[in-house]
């Protein structure tokens, strides 16, 4: 941490500084410019927030110098991490691809949907049982049912599935059912829900808030990790900014910084990040052109008669050319589908 | 809802859509302009997305043309809602002001901070016995015990309790404890502990989202009451835009907007909407100016050696300057402190 | 200028930084941490951008220490500027109001708009000659013949003018008629027109882009200082956010931000920051509770003919009004209007 | 335009609302909703805002139904345009390649990288003589002298140029020595600069303002053809929000919404948009994988003396590296660089 002293600051109030610092247990480090203090805090500063110092009298601002994070920091964990789950390797050459209906609406549906995805070569199945709406008055999924029927088209697909767990008492409910538990947007920093996944022994598949910052992000995975679940998949599907044009901004920056920051596998949600299936092949393949390891898309046999998202989600033939189109761009950069 | 076609849309396609509208329950009623068809869906669109039709083929875009609340609205409910808690109206022609520590650190943090809010005027104690944090490294609140703390300091003050709950499971054991139940501003949508304090009789205060658009924060608003609470509390605390000058926007716009829209009270908190104890007082006097109900901020007796929040802590002092410029400023509008 | 070296970083790559700024004419100080390497750059770094240090092997990021203006800062003008405009004086005690047409449509629209302000108590006259419409179809100004009915209207009825500038070429022009230059929201990095601005001795009233931060706001009026024009009058109104239920938002937080960083006076536009005379007054009364030393409102005489802005008017009954409620507030924190 | 009136909208305040549509010289159309009554407007709405209606008695809100653009729009003009610039052809199959230094420095820093960006492919050649900067204390560039330097590299490297105009008196002079001119995303609404830049016979680069929605893109370049120029090429180089990990966000979903919307080129600036020369390949590869129609980049063959943009600009290496790449994926979707 770095502490700027204001202009006119005095050397009182310097000390006092640097007292406080040393009564925390680190140790001070005072460099006089020509016009400011600065005043260096040595010592492993991430338990401590920049504003805790930015009331003592005479500074202007603290800067923090560490990444808050550590166990999901590539410093710490050169290489990439791969994880196998029932025989899917996520973060290895090969870009991995998730498919299936926003949300479980019937048996019929889901069959169909796994089928049509596993013939087009995706390697996991989705689908949402417990489902977060912003109405109280629209439809919240199948629940237990919805549970029962993934399991039903996992078995018989042979496709691992990933679904939305909303709270903390369900977590071991729903990863009876499920390969892979998903952390949805509006829950990335749902912190009960963290302890709760970080607590099983399930890969969890964690979605950035639509407003969150790349290190609050990193952050949530942390709180993951730091209760002893290690195999944390991070989602980028699109941020909230002043563009209405489409539901969200995806965030394709997001990718590279991601991957540089953090050993953790990177995949992108084109169809939240869009809002609209004409734009869901483009941005899944400029995700797979900037790096990420995998897509998760949503399918539904007819979309217009979807319970929700209907507008985000491809026919099966639609997903059929992207799988196409975005295998050819991963083969361009040297990876496969 | 209005349904925009687009421009070289064939009458097919503006057939199947009124079909359509239809098949779903309501009736369709189109007009042609010179440029494009449009179709407006009579009856009572909220249980549908605009989305759901923007699949259709010819269709450009969906427009929703009733707001989707319907218990939080003002068109439905014109009086102001005004709720007596322990004595303490909220939502009258009386500001009341909401203070306390950011965490319950201690019992002599607490009797301090208590006995100087209570005697510089304010109704309501606040203090946080259950933390979100950011980092899994940072002190996460004393649990039970702040409950019971702040039980203590409630019955000796007089003052009623406002306190954060985390999860659906410990709103039962919150609810034994404080007056008000806080939903936090990461949890605006977290719909498992919305649809939990719906179910209990005891207030609850709402936080936007720092990502939440006001039509999301009332419809938060309109889960609790859908699920039979009606005494929710709404609290405008900042959002999050591309300015870093202050932790958060205060988005003072929406005290008077939301106040059209909505019968239910509306407080302000300008700790959190600011992050800097020095804008805590202007940004209080200016949510007052603008309307709001009450206001909610951070006193500690000793902000330096705070475990959270430090920076943005009124001391005593502080705090005691901070309600009698309010007081006057209510006074020039004619409410009262 | 603090270097952030990358965990790993070589002393090779340590002792590169520091050549590198040694050759840049600064001194190097090295602080070596438990985890990184700390480079403080000694020196006047105004002119150095921190992503200049960002591409030298082995550095992870730069940071400013000082803000990037000095003639704007408070740290080095600690009085506040108070100029006096034909007899009114910006920065003072007194909050000035501004009124008048969104454009100058006709003599006797802004005579009978000037008339009415006038009447109730405004200090200067506002109206636009020159407009700039984001549609090229839109009524884009009356021009020269706006100019000159502004001038008519200023010596009638004794009131300064104030009128926005386009182009360099204009300033010239536009000087000859108007008291107050404006440099609106959409040029404020419009960086020929603020040379141009700075060249002649006349006030600028400067709008903050609805996306610029406030360093960036500070740092165009340093353009227009550093070219030897000292009076230069900052003004809010409104950012642009994620938020739709209002034109802009409000950033009331950069009232007292600006107020303590800067020296130069600071108004506030409620009518673009809301875009909605409805809650003209509201905002309005915030602002001055909030330390603004002024306000600008549109006044129209019958909004629901402008030309512009209508709906963001007020009528001379509303402005009435307004200045009897924002009068009330500015005596409650101490100031006059 | 469709005009929603308030629930308790009264006949008098619907009737007064026909009354000045017809006044207007529109259709009205009254459609009786369960809850409220709809108007439509029959008619070009464009040259009037939504706003205008917003403050008759009884009316909610009034919502656009036609794009606000026409020459710009797709629905007037099918086809792509595609613009031929001195044998280069942008808008086709081919993905032009713009590169060159953020400034120019000197005529062997410009030879330099006009060599090396045309030994590896490039297309057109950027450079900029007057240069936008945030600062009055940063280089300015080299103006005039600047202009003299690029067509000098110009004819000898049998490369199209294209460099930045800022004012409206200085777009004669520039034309005369570009080849393409640029208006910066900081000038996209500097309406006097897009009317003097409709008036000539030069293609104009318009980049998209960091603030700017894609409508309001869509307006600016209207600005230009509606003054006569035909040839306008848009640039997404990345919008501002809340994420500070990277420069700008890259907003890659603006390509594919532009290419629906418009019939006008659409190229990206991955090196503005990242801000960090690591980052623009990945960037680059995915705007073409996204559908953009060609690509401009910072190249310097020095970058760590670089007078601007260092940090963004690739060295003549990196460049060649992501030529080869983004050909790789321009071949995967069926184009060629």
């Amino acid at each position: 941490m770095i502490i700027v002293m204001k202009h006119q600051a005095t050397s009182e109030e310097i000390n006092a500084v640097i007292q406080h610092i040393e009564t925390l247990g680190f140790q001070a480090h005072l460099s006089q410019g020509e016009e400011r203090a600065i005043i260096g805090v040595i010592g492993d500063e991430r338990p401590i927030e920049p504003e805790h110092f930015e009331l003592l009298a005479g500074v202007e601002r603290a800067v923090r110098i560490l990444h808050p994070f550590k166990l999901a920091s590539r410093d710490f964990h050169p290489a990439d991490s791969v994880f196998k789950i029932n025989g899917v390797s996520i973060g290895s050459a090969q870009v991995i691809v998730t498919a299936g209906p926003c949300s479980v609406e019937s048996r019929e549906q889901l069959r169909e949907t796994a089928a049509a995805i596993k013939a087009h070569g995706a390697h996991i199945l989705r689908g949402g049982a417990f489902k977060p709406r912003t109405s109280p008055y629209a439809f919240q999924g199948l629940g237990l049912k919805g549970l029962e029927l993934l399991r039903e088209a996992r078995d018989e697909f042979h496709l691992p599935v990933v679904t939305e767990v909303l709270s903390p008492q369900e977590v071991t409910l729903v990863a009876q059912y499920a390969d892979i538990l998903q952390v949805g947007a509006r829950n990335m920093q749902n912190f009960a829900l963290l302890r709760a996944v970080g607590e099983i022994q399930k890969p969890v598949l964690l979605k950035r808030g639509m407003m969150s910052t790349l290190e609050e992000l990193l952050m949530a995975a942390e709180y993951i990790l730091a209760h002893g679940n290690s195999r944390v998949i991070l989602c980028e599907r699109g941020i909230r900014t002043f563009e209405t044009a489409t539901r969200n901004t995806f965030d394709i920056n997001a990718i590279p910084v991601l991957k540089s920051l953090t050993h953790l596998p990177v995949i992108a949600d084109p169809s939240h990040a869009t809002g609209k299936w004409e734009l869901v092949t483009p941005i899944a393949r400029a995700a797979v052109a900037a790096g990420a390891d995998g897509l998760i898309v949503e399918v539904h046999p007819d979309p217009k008669r979807a319970l929700s998202d209907g507008a985000q989600s491809l026919t099966p033939e639609h997903f059929a050319q992207m799988v196409s189109q975005v295998r050819r761009v991963a083969e361009a950069i040297g990876r496969t589908v």
